[in-house]
């Protein structure tokens, strides 16, 4: 078995991954458990991460974590870097945090923007994204789609701006508890492509005012028999994806190659509502926070580059 | 005492109030009952309406009511008339239920527009309005803030146009079930008129994109230490109000006089929302659901106009 040269762990609000890496970043081992912030094991962080770690530590291997785990809410909290920020920014910025038998963890900063805004996870990925593809360093927009979706710009290798939309968060809130989500829900849910795309057209034909007015619409075309209820919540995530893709567009370079990283379904259901946006490639983008965690290790010095 | 000519109900999802109203429309009593459709007494509707009734059911006087009562969840579904619609459309659509006891109840049919969109309750109050202020029948633009917050266009003495925005509801669910909310509510929420200008400016600083980009500094301002946590809530809900201004007024004549019919104190946060809009005169009707009720029966001959 090769030895690894590092353990890296994406530590967010709902689960925690692992990697084992060996030389060069090569994938040894992976694990994942649902221990996020929220659904931590008896033994807490620390009973947690000895557990994912287990029989991985060969002597001296750091281990890095990027995500909510330096939030205030998470193990340690790890103050924020300023945007615009880089590898250099964030490795500068790792916290070492005790973390019990004799190990420590390193935890990733999170980038805030003065606008203001946050994140913690995504800088990860980015960075990831950009070792990954080195075209995309000197200017590029990230998608990351999700609970609280992320656009991040990129120039120069760097995180110049980012900005979070509550897309996810608000899907799940209208579907679990509004009036929208009862009726499909009761009706049986079915997926509908033709729903998702009329959500995401009326949003993109009414540019100066998007979703507000737009929104009752998933009952009321329910009432006038003009969509099925079992559709309604497709067209509500067209309404809402789309509103998200009306404002962020609008400070959108369309020279810059746009990527998404994130779960292949989601970031499948926002490449479609892209089309009519005119935007026809977008590919999703893999592996980008496991590059990623190795590439602030790498600028930090807890490893060294074969290479 | 004096004879009753009317008995007016106003019969929504949550609660249901009856008037017991003499010659010209003359208010001899009042009652009220949570009695919604979401909280029927046991024996459902017919014990409903014969509790709010009892004692008030001098021979032959005709009961009317308006409001959700006549939805497909109400006790009759009584089919919308279309938009543009007056008084003469709504007394024409009048469904009588068989209320038991030898009783009929009227009810008002609800409004549709090809938007599509949809109200029931609202339009009664619109024709109390253009009854108290005859001078708004011409052209009007009349604001019904609450759950499912109503605009409604009035010209020539009928209901030309109308939308619906979500903001309450919205409201609510961010409120209750958000990331949002939970900050302000566990430190402990207390009212801000600032922090509610501020989101109310945000989104109208904002007027291409509006709400989507600026939900998320509801937190992202507490953490930057820039908002109050026990504030947060007072600025999301000029962040929503706010939104539901910007679309709404896009459409408005700024010519036609604006009024408010709603929540006394809930009108008063959306008239402090208009004045950045540039509108300051724009005061709160009463008595406009009574006084709808009166002129539907009126207009349906169930009671004859002594004047």
């Amino acid at each position: 078995m090769s030895a690894a040269r590092l353990i890296a762990l994406d530590w967010g609000t709902s689960s925690l991954r692992a990697w084992r890496l060996g030389e060069g970043g090569k994938l040894l081992a992976q694990r994942q458990q649902p221990w996020g912030l929220m659904h931590l094991p008896e033994g807490g962080f620390e009973a947690a991460l000895h557990g994912m770690a287990k029989g991985w530590l060969d002597d001296g291997v750091p281990l890095i974590a990027a995500g909510m785990v330096g939030s205030a809410q998470g193990w340690r909290e790890v103050p924020y870097v300023d945007c615009p920020a880089g590898a250099e920014a964030l490795a500068a910025g790792l916290l070492a945090a005790d973390a019990g038998g004799g190990l420590k963890l390193h935890i990733v900063p999170g980038v805030r923007h003065a606008r203001p805004d946050v994140m913690r996870g995504e800088e990860t990925q980015c960075l990831g994204a950009l070792a990954l593809q080195p075209g995309l360093a000197e200017h590029s927009t990230l998608l990351l789609p999700g609970t609280h979706s992320k656009w991040l710009r990129v120039a120069q290798g760097r995180i110049v701006d980012f900005q979070t939309f509550m897309t996810g968060e608000l899907y799940a809130l209208l579907r679990e508890h509004s009036i929208l989500g009862r009726p499909a829900l009761s009706a049986g849910e079915t997926s509908s492509d033709d729903a998702f795309d009329r959500g995401v057209a009326a949003v993109r034909d009414a540019p100066l005012v998007g979703l507000s007015p737009l929104l009752f619409s998933a009952r009321t075309l329910v009432l006038a028999g003009q969509l099925e209820a079992a559709h309604s919540l497709d067209y509500l995530s067209g309404l809402l994806i789309g509103e998200e893709l009306r404002c962020a567009l609008t400070q959108h370079d369309a020279a810059a190659p746009l990527r998404l990283i994130g779960d292949a379904s989601l970031c499948a259901r926002y490449r479609r509502a892209l089309v009519p946006h005119g935007i026809h490639e977008a590919p999703t983008l893999e592996g980008a926070t496991v590059a990623g965690l190795w590439q602030v290790a790498l600028r930090a010095g807890l490893i060294e580059d074969a290479e």
